[in-house]
């Protein structure tokens, strides 16, 4: 007699194997719509690709799918409702619309052409993010198939966004606009990457963003150095002063009330980072760097994915061209972003910063400060009922445990959060090598498989172990 | 019976008020040439304004006066030997090329159509430079009117340069290859101001210049200050920290060796310096400024004329558009230019600088140096006999004692006194009203016959107190 999980687990493979070629030939027609969001003149493709997304979950079986206007391309918005009254609901988050891409940006072939090479479809969207959205329509097929029922062990959402690769614009705006409808118990994000393919791994946060330009203004205009040098402030210098005040000798972040609220790594976390095997040469030549450097007592992979940062993202004032000009400048200015870890409030850090840099300038220079709408972190405890199913599932599909990471970036996962109210999940299977925004973009066809039979144990994990009281 | 300075002095006046009409007709009509060295256009009006000057040179008794080409525009030299074996030589520079102007830019009439308004002769290069070359025309000839000489009481020396309003590219090494024709006891500059029309002023030296441009590298590439951010090093906080080393909290320069050599003030220069009537208020409205700062224990007027500084001209690295773009930047630079005092070396200066930024460079950034040519700083002790000569010229002229001034900035003169060995000296009439570089510029009439008269009396003060050895 066998063991239920290895019938469970082969029933998926089974179905999968016997719907892997429609299912890859479906994909191949939607990576065929270059539905390029940041260029004008695809707008009818994007448009295009919404509405053969939604026609197609809707032949996939859900209930409701709908295209979702916005003020800027439009979103597609799906349901799938459980006959389960205690299951509980979730939203996988996505978007349909990819990064541009040119043959004569580097591409081996055409990237609206799909093709197979050694097992890996090259495709612009391929990974990031048609080929991870797409992988819950077999998903959710295989998991009513491998376990007999009718209807899902969830209620399982899909919005999936039009103007990812554009910023994201209008998103926040439609979750505002929609929330009756996006309500979940939790979001399942597809659209980030595991560790590497030996080593599958799940995506517990990721960090959040405060953006500022700091501008100093000095004299009226530019001044001649020779005659005033040395005797009036310089705004070059006094920002150049606010940048070096803004980290102290152990490459912490010296503004006040910065680390307040700060969720400090766990014991337990910290062994979890350093169980990864982390090359720092490697990481070094992904990074083209030739030095790590950050925060003492932290690793390289505590500092960008679980500490919170300052950094420059450009400074310039006076004069930048060839050769050289003798003048005071009139304004210097500094855009500095800030990586928010869970715990810091982006209000407060705000605050905080504003107030660090009213004491950075010097007499006779007048501040400006600016900030840009901020985006929270997000963060997933270890222990989380809806982390442990999707670490059960990725452990079942990979045949193997799975680690924990999670991404230095920022995502607009956080508007969900924020807006719902609802914690936020990681569910992916790209890699490091799939190319995202480059030349050659691919997705592992073994990688995208063990994403649908993950989708597959996943829901069927979720309505067993979470379940909402009767 | 009357003293026979006042005979000096009214004699060289009665002179002048009988040739100032044509002395001024004359001024007008080389005005009226836009010899503009900055604009390719004008390169034949340079040359126009060359010979213009070497022929009405040779009109005022000069012996020699000549065009001299240069790879770009031409100067002019012109020379009167004195009679008297002993007679010492002087050198005068001055410059025929002009500031770009243009009715447009503010002008209340043509800028090169010159016009009297309330005895102020407005016109581009009225006071800088042609009317401050053009009053030695008048002045030798008002020397030997006044004394009853035939020949100068100097062998009288001029060089007057036409490419100083473009950085004067070509005038070094016209200065080296015409070094015979140059040689003189001392150098008077006739391209400089004094303090107002009420206080008459000499300056005795200008500051140096050493330029450079230092270049920070970090990543190949822009980063994604996501996915790295906090844990490589950023070349832009870097070349912030750097700037920021640069200057103690006294606003003293930090570069080790920096102030090696400086010729500090004597007590009795801090006295002259104090006894202007300087107005710190005042002055900040001229420089545009909001507050003085600067070296800690000296005063404004100290530190933009006798003390060496450092000073940020452009900044710049990774994003400065619009809006914010979250990467670490590849690369920044920072253009620094360092004023210096008599005393300092600029090579010596350039070395320290070089080793000073070494160890500012963190680990992973590679960092690149150019220096610029350096410009030597100039001073004239006050007991130098030629100073002493300008300044009782001067008070005659007036008819009250002069003060004393320097320039913070830098400039061609001091090619000639490295080139030559020869002592720079300074005599101006210009006022800060004058408008310089800047829409009406102008000169005020009673001051252009005041440097008439500075000169005429000069040649005579120089040949009587500083006689060369039989
Ligand atoms: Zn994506
Ligand atoms: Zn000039």
């Amino acid at each position: 007699m066998s063991h239920p999980v290895d019938n469970a687990v082969s029933a998926v493979r089974t179905y999968i194997e016997q719907h892997r070629a429609a299912f890859l030939d479906d994909l191949v027609a939607w990576l065929r719509i270059p539905s390029v969001s940041a260029q004008p003149d695809h707008a009818q493709d994007v448009r295009r690709s919404a509405e053969w997304l939604a026609s197609k979950l809707e032949e996939t079986g859900f209930g409701t799918a709908e295209v979702w206007p916005t003020a800027g391309a439009p979103a597609v918005f799906a349901e799938w409702l459980s006959e389960d009254p205690e299951a509980p609901t979730v939203l996988v988050y996505g978007h349909h619309d990819v990064q541009p891409a040119a043959r004569e940006d580097g591409w081996s072939s055409d990237p609206f052409e799909p093709v197979v090479r050694d097992n890996r479809l090259y495709a612009r969207g391929a990974a990031d993010d048609k080929g991870q959205v797409f992988f819950h329509t077999l998903g959710v097929r295989a998991h009513l198939a491998a376990t007999g029922r009718t209807t899902p062990a969830v209620n399982l959402k899909l919005l999936i966004e039009g103007e990812e690769e554009s910023g994201s614009p209008h998103f926040r705006a439609l979750v505002e606009e929609r929330a009756d409808r996006l309500g979940a118990d939790a979001v399942i994000v597809s659209d980030t990457g595991m560790w590497s393919e030996d080593t599958p791994t799940v995506c517990t946060g990721m960090r959040g963003l405060a953006e500022c330009e700091i501008r100093f203004h000095g004299p009226d205009q530019d001044i001649h150095s020779g005659s005033f040098g040395g005797a009036v402030p310089n705004p070059a210098t006094a920002i150049a002063r606010l940048v070096a005040a803004l980290h102290d000798e152990h490459a912490r972040v010296t503004v006040p009330g910065f680390y307040d609220g700060v969720v400090e790594l766990t014991d337990e976390e910290r062994a979890l980072f350093a169980e990864l095997p982390f090359d720092e040469r490697r990481w070094l030549d992904t990074a083209k760097s030739r030095a790590a450097h950050g925060e003492a007592g932290h690793t390289t992979l505590e500092r960008v994915w679980a500490r919170p940062t300052a950094e420059v993202n450009g400074i310039g004032g006076g004069y930048q061209g060839p050769g050289s000009k003798t003048i005071i400048p009139s304004s210097a200015m500094v855009k500095l972003s800030f990586r928010l870890v869970a715990g810091q409030d982006p209000d407060h850090v705000e605050k905080a910063v504003r107030a660090w840099a009213a004491g950075q300038v010097p007499e006779g220079i007048r501040c400006e400060i600016d900030f840009a709408p901020a985006t929270r972190p997000c963060l997933t405890p270890l222990d989380h009922p809806a982390l442990r199913s999707v670490a059960r599932a990725m452990g079942l599909a990979f045949g193997k445990p799975v680690r924990y990471t999670r991404e230095g970036g920022s995502g607009p996962a956080a508007d969900l959060q924020e807006v719902l109210g609802t914690p936020v999940l990681f569910l992916g299977i790209s890699v490091p090598s799939d190319g995202w925004h480059a030349p050659d973009e691919k997705v592992e066809l073994d990688l995208l498989l063990k994403g649908v039979e993950t989708a597959a144990h996943l829901w069927g994990d979720l309505g067993e172990h979470w379940r909402h009281a009767p």
